[in-house]
This record gives structure tokens, C-alpha cells and sequence, in this order.
């Protein structure tokens, strides 16, 4: 933990906008005094209220004339929310009066906060690791229940509990292999090989099932990725439009994803649906036309689910063509397929594709299918309910599993793997100790980059996690 | 004051935006149980937690699962902002959350607050009067520094205070010749009929003065209305622009207030101006023309400022019509005019209008003058300058004078000026003393209806009082 010298800081906590109040929060050596030189409190000085306690005061201009009425909150260092000593001055929500707190806060000498100065302060300060840390912003951007509780138990610390036990493991493995150095000449072996593989092997086999809970973890803080794909006039855009009828929910702008399709995203059970419309699929010389589709195979390869619709007019040839196009993108030990055959209204009975079968097997795969009418939203519940099932697959709604939801945290277990393979690797054709332990150190370094614990999560890095923060956290 | 029962409601008192924490209220006899049912605290119940202390908790979903760590503020009647027992929850900013702590304390039994709520109930329980409490909806709304401290002072009871004393006066005037009517018999007069007359004419004159106060107050409170007037193609939409230029403000939606144009506020120095363009206004027969016209003359007559825009190219005969059209409808001694000689860069040095006259005499009035290109900004800042003389013709900054800036408020100072002018002749002409009093009575009962200190306020005035806030508040 690098020591740092904290000047006091000062931001709104809460957003400008229509309310009764709003909250400025300071924070930093001199918080006190500079509440005490922008506060007239009736019963003493900030300086010597006990934390945790709450104040009435009022708020002067330079001219002597009253600003407003405010109730101001003490914490004292270390309990607070940045270790620090710190007051939460709440004031009538008028953005005039928190514009004026604001400057006269500053002249009474505390500084505007960076985005997320004060969270990067409450890491600092040991109250949270790096990991924690990240997880309060995404409390705050989480619009639904389950991607809450993910993050609530990552700021709670579960997944830090889990690196940490991780760590440990490695962190003893790594001691034992360097005491053996210290008695090389001996040539005595404090830890049993056949024992250490079988340790290694239960760290990579949890360090691989967190790496690969980020695919679960990542679609529920974004929404899960819906493709719709298929030939061009199959109807998708009225699709989308009707899928998402009076559901239709504004797409949160999270900071630090960027999205280059607009998209649009449903609730459906606990979880939100991020629906993407794509480009006709088809094969083509016409340059402009494939950048098109190359795009719609990269969107369809990151979906969780694809949805590919078919035209229920067209012949049973041209069906099976644009199917085989799409298919042939698709994944399917890790993704969900659904065939909707669309525009049935017009047919009535469908001519081409019999109406009855519910599942149509393609390339030797069954794949459910529905017949659907867009425009009539004939159907449309079935496959709402269907693409619910994701919830059911993915999500134990018991459990408190953790999942990793940080791209961030995501590479460091990715990278962290390497180092454990060539460690194992090293164990079985009995490579020099201090090799070993080298790579296992290696490995808890990155695991430790998560965690931000060791003394070299560099300045950079941190500026890059707080700066996805809003003012005031 | 009516008593009433108080259950317990709640309601978020920060606005739903981007923000670190918000802020949920609950009020009422059962606040603290509310609290307890949805918090589990570490350090007891918030059923005997002192007044103005903070506490660290919990809030669990019904599964036992974790929703949020909060800090809980706790208010102990009398000494709490709606005088009820209250708690202010601070928890994590994110939509999910609020909605989950809103949907918990409903089932722990409050339930929603509607709009202004807490602040009926601190006028209810007698923690400020009407006039105080009408006041914290300008305070929040106030975007600058003149309106808000019009309606800080108007909270702090600035206004409240003046009426008290007139108020006061009016009482002890009535209780006397109510005296002497229980003496009727005897013939006495306890209070000299020269005396009283001239203390109605002091009562009267400060009502007076404080209902003509709410032009500026509301000009104040709403921005100064300034009129753009002026023929068709004389350039006053471009005008309208060139002044705006950067310094455009977003117009923000006062509740309670009507447009029925698109305006434009910007600020110059203290105070907002609000722009109104017009239709250009020509004598016609066209209907349809008419009612354009009628509604320009509308707006000249509510405006503080007319910028009458005509176009230097045009005939000297011409500008001339065009102008006392204009003019016929401004009334000198309470607007303000000046004539903005527009599309001067056309025509360099100006032929029709001699370009060195600073005023221009018409109809026997002197009006000020300023040559400008609104395409090239030439003279704009000069056009600034002279209507922020209507700051300094108006407002006397050093002062904390009583601005009356509520339609409400006005009205009852208007119609308490009836019955005292009846009371005023009656005294003269030696009218029975009981009708004298009866009419110092009415105009008592009019300014109680400012400050809802009388036990009649309506319900349905204080519903449509409180519709104006927000919910929260």
C-alpha cells in the first residue's frame, strides 16, 4: 500500500436533478476545519463533534448573507467511508446552493474530487481491496436483482475471500519450495511432488471455473447478448420491435463498455436481455456488404443466444440455405439456438415449413424453432419464455456463487494460468526448485493485481479503475 | 391547526440519476419500527437510538439475502424536519436498490409519500407556516443567487414576520372597537378615530407595497419577461439567437407555471432574463392574424423589457409606422424600451437613421437606442448591458427586502385591500362599530390564508399548495 498524503476533497454524492436534498461530501486531513469555515453550527465545532453524529448549521456567503440551512454528518477517521476524517453536508437540492457549498468549500480550501477519488481513497486507506473497490460502481449502475447480488457479495468480499484463500495456497507452496533452497545442499524436500501437482491442480481448476464464470458474469451486468440474425426482409427489425413492445427499456450508458450497434435491452425474470438486430447474412464479393456481415458473425459468436429468423413464404430451399448460414456461426456447446419462422400470419398454415414439428433437426443438431408472427406478436411468449430458460441454465438462484463480472479481473485469472501451467510443468520433469517457486510467484502477483494488495498496483492502473466512477463516489 | 393522524410514509429525497448514494425518507408514528423492520443494525434498534445520531446496518431481501449496507439517520420528534419521528436512509445510488428499500418499507408499513408530503406534515405539526413552506419549492427551484435568497429569506420567515406585524395591528385595532361595542351603551370611545385611520392608512401602504413587490418578485422567481417585438423579417428571431449565443440556459420546467411559447432564459449578472419572441405585429383584418397579433400584445403588456427590433433598410416612413405601433402598447412607467436598430453591418453607415443619436424622441418620449447587426453580434453587448440596468433599477442587493414572488400570496394581499378600504371609509363616515370590525376581521382572515394560520385552510388549497413539489420533499 503506497502512503499518500491526503488533501481534503469535495463533491456532490448525489445527482443534480429533481429532489428535496443533496448531499456534498469532504473528505481528507482538513475536512473538519474546512466544515467548520463553511458551516455556522449552533452547538460547537466540527472539529470536536464525535463521529457518527449528526448537526444543524447554517451556511453563511462572503457578505454575511445566509446560503441556506443544512444538516451536516461527522465521521471520524478511521470510521468512515474513506478512513479519513469526513462530513456529509446535506442542503436543499437546488443546484444553485450546491454549486455555491462547492465553491465555498474550495475557497475554504478543499479541492473538487476526480471521479471516484473517494472509493480510491477507502482503497488506499486499507477499508477495501482493488476488487471491492470496483464492485461499488457497479452497485450503483446494477438495474436488476441479480446483477445487484453479484456485485453486492463482490464488495462484501466473496470473491476477494475466494482469491485470497487461493493466494494463501500458492503463497504456501511457493514458501516450502524456498525454505528447500535454503537447504539445497542437503538436498531435502520439505513438500511431496505428487502432493503439490494435486494442490496446483485444484488452484487452476478454480482459478479456470472463475475465468469462465466471466462469460455468466460479463452477460448479466451488460445484458445478456441476444442476435437476432437472418436474410434481409425475414422481418427482424419488426421483431425487435415487438419483442420489446411495452418492455422497452432505456439502455444504460455504463461507463467503459462501448457498444457500436444500438441496442436494445428487455427484462425478462431477473435479468436483462441486450437484443441485437444484425445485418442480413449472405454470402457476397461486394466489399462493403461483407465488412456488414463480418460484423454480423462477430456480434453472432459473442452472443449468449441467437435467434434466426426465416421467412415462412419463402421456399423450403431458400430456408434451408439461409439456416445453414447461420448454423454454421454458431456454437453450440455454449450457445442457444431458436429458429423462429416468421410472417405466419400471412400463410395461415405454413406451406413450406410443417407447423407441428417443435424441433427441426439441422446438421445433425435439434434445434427448437417457433412459428411466430411479428407483426401480430403470434408467439412471442413462447419465445420470451423460452429465452428465460438462460436464467434457469446459467443462474443458481440459491447460491451465492461468485461470478466474475470485470474484464480486468477476468485477464489477471487468464494470466495468472500461465505461470501455473509452466509451474506444474516444472513440478512433474522436477525443474530447479527456485524455477518453480519463481512461476508460482509469478501467478500470485496477478492474482494480487485483482486484489490491488500488492505494493505495485501501479498509479496508472488505478486511474484507469476510478475514472469509470462518477463525482462524489 | 387541524390535528391529524400521521402514518408513516416514505419516499426517496434525492433525485434517481447518476450519484454516489441516495437518500430515503420515512416519517410518521411508526418511522422507527419501519426502520427496524427493514434495517438490521449493529449497534441496537433505532427505537432507542438518540436523535440526531447515525447508524450502521443492513437491509436483507426476504430470502436473507443481503440488498445494501446502509447508514440510517435518525430524527427524534419534535426535533425532526416534519416534527415527526424520522429516519434518513443512505444507501447505494443505484435504481435497483432505492426501488428494493421503497418496496420494503412499504411492506414494513408506510407507504408512499405523495408529492410535498413531508413538508405538509412540518406545516401541519407547526414547524413553519404556510408562506415558510411554499418557500422550500422556490429554494429548490431557484437557479440564481437573487431568487434563492428571496425564497431563504421567505423560509426563514422573512416574509411571515411582515405579515405577523400587520397582522398584529389589525387584531389589536379590531379587539378595541370590539371593546367598545360590550360599552356600546355607555357611548365610550377607547381608540381616536384620526389615530386609527392613520394606522389603517400605514397598514394599508405596507400592503400595498409588498403586493406591487410581486412583479419584481415574480420576474424574479420566473426571469424577467423581455419582449422582442417588431415587424415580420426584421431579424427578430436572429436576434434571439445572437443573444443567447453560448450563454443559452436550459429553461427549467417550474411546476405551476404555464408557457405558451418557447422561451429562452440567459443569465446577466445576478438575474435571468426570460426571451420572448413574437409574432411581428402589423394591423389586420385576417382573423387568423388577429389572434397572433392579440397574443404579441399580450405578451408586450406582461413584459418587463420590449426590444422593439426594426430594420435599418427600411424607409424612414416606414420604421416609423412600425415603431408607434409598438410603442402605443408600452406602458412607460412600468416597462422598460428601447428600439434596436437591427442590420446595420448591411448597410455600414446607416441612411436612414442617423447613427449618432443615442435616443430617439418619439411620442414625446425619450427612448434609448442601440444600432446592431444581430448576424454579426455588433452592439449586443451594449443591449446586455442596458437591460441588466433593470437589476439595478429594481433590486437593492444590499437590502433583505420582503419580495412577494407567489400568485397566491398576491392575491390575498389584493383582496385584504377590500375590506380595509371598506373599514377605512366606514371609520370616516362614523359607520357602527361592529361593521368596521367585521371588516378588520375579513382582511385578518386573508392574510391568515397566506400563512395557514387560521384553523380553516382547506384541504383542497393545501393539496394543490403541495401537488407543486416533488415527491420526497
Amino acid at each position: 500500500m503506497t502512503s499518500f498524503r491526503s488533501d481534503t476533497i469535495i463533491a456532490p454524492a448525489t445527482s443534480i436533478g429533481a429532489g428535496a436534498i443533496s448531499i456534498i461530501r469532504i473528505s481528507g486531513d482538513a475536512a473538519f476545519q474546512v466544515a467548520d469555515a463553511l458551516v455556522a453550527f449552533k452547538d460547537g465545532k466540527c472539529a470536536d463533534f464525535p463521529g457518527y453524529s449528526i448537526h444543524f448549521g447554517s451556511i453563511l456567503l462572503e457578505d454575511g448573507s445566509p446560503l441556506d440551512d443544512v444538516l451536516v454528518s461527522v465521521f471520524r477517521s478511521p470510521h468512515s467511508y474513506t478512513g479519513e476524517n469526513s462530513v456529509e453536508i446535506s442542503c436543499h437540492a437546488s443546484s444553485y446552493v450546491v454549486q455555491e457549498v462547492l465553491r465555498l468549500g474550495i475557497e475554504a480550501g478543499a479541492r473538487l474530487a476526480e471521479a471516484g477519488e473517494f472509493t480510491k481513497r477507502a482503497y488506499m486507506n486499507g477499508k477495501m481491496d482493488l476488487a471491492q473497490a470496483e464492485s461499488v460502481a457497479d452497485i450503483i449502475s446494477s438495474e436488476d436483482s441479480i446483477s445487484h447480488r453479484v456485485a453486492f457479495n463482490q464488495m462484501r468480499g466473496g470473491f476477494s475471500h475466494e482469491l485470497t484463500v487461493l493466494k494463501d495456497r500458492l503463497q504456501e507452496m511457493a514458501a516450502l519450495m524456498e525454505l528447500e533452497l535454503d537447504f539445497s545442499e542437503e538436498d531435502v524436500e520439505f513438500a511431496d511432488r505428487t502432493n503439490l501437482i494435486g494442490l496446483l491442480d485444484e488452484v487452476l481448476g478454480h482459478i479456470d471455473s472463475l475465468a469462465s464464470s466471466f462469460r455468466v458474469g460479463n452477460a448479466l451486468k451488460n445484458g445478456v447478448p441476444v442476435v437476432i440474425a437472418g436474410a434481409a426482409n425475414t422481418g427482424k427489425s419488426t421483431l425487435l420491435n415487438a419483442l420489446l413492445g411495452e418492455d422497452r427499456a432505456i439502455v444504460s450508458d455504463i461507463a467503459g463498455t462501448t457498444r457500436d450497434t444500438i441496442e436494445e435491452v428487455i427484462r425478462i425474470g431477473n435479468v436483462r436481455y441486450r437484443f441485437i438486430d444484425t445485418a442480413g447474412i449472405r454470402t457476397t464479393d461486394e466489399t462493403i456488404e461483407k465488412i456488414g456481415i463480418e460484423r454480423s458473425v462477430r456480434k453472432i459468436s459473442e452472443a449468449e443466444i441467437v435467434l434466426a429468423v426465416v421467412d415462412a413464404s419463402a421456399s423450403e430451399e431458400e430456408i434451408s440455405r439461409q439456416l445453414s448460414e447461420i448454423v454454421s456461426y454458431v456454437s453450440f456447446e455454449r450457445q442457444k439456438l431458436a429458429i423462429l419462422v416468421n410472417k405466419c400470419d400471412i400463410l395461415g398454415l405454413n406451406k413450406n415449413v410443417s407447423i407441428n414439428n417443435k424441433f427441426v433437426t439441422f446438421a445433425d443438431t435439434q434445434i427448437v424453432r417457433f412459428n411466430i408472427s411479428a407483426k401480430t406478436s403470434e408467439g412471442l411468449d413462447e419465445v420470451k419464455n423460452w429465452l428465460s430458460s438462460w436464467e434457469k441454465d446459467n443462474i443458481n438462484a440459491s447460491s451465492d456463487a461468485v461470478l466474475v463480472t470485470n474484464m480486468r479481473h477476468f485477464e489477471a485469472l487468464s494470466a495468472a494460468r500461465t505461470p501455473l501451467l509452466r509451474a506444474r510443468s516444472g513440478l512433474t520433469s522436477s525443474l530447479p526448485t527456485d524455477l518453480v517457486a519463481q512461476d508460482l510467484r509469478e501467478a500470485i502477483s496477478d492474482l494480487d493485481s485483482i486484489l490491488g494488495t500488492s505494493a505495485i498496483t501501479a498509479d496508472t492502473t488505478l486511474s484507469l479503475i476510478f475514472s469509470r466512477f462518477c463525482i462524489g463516489k
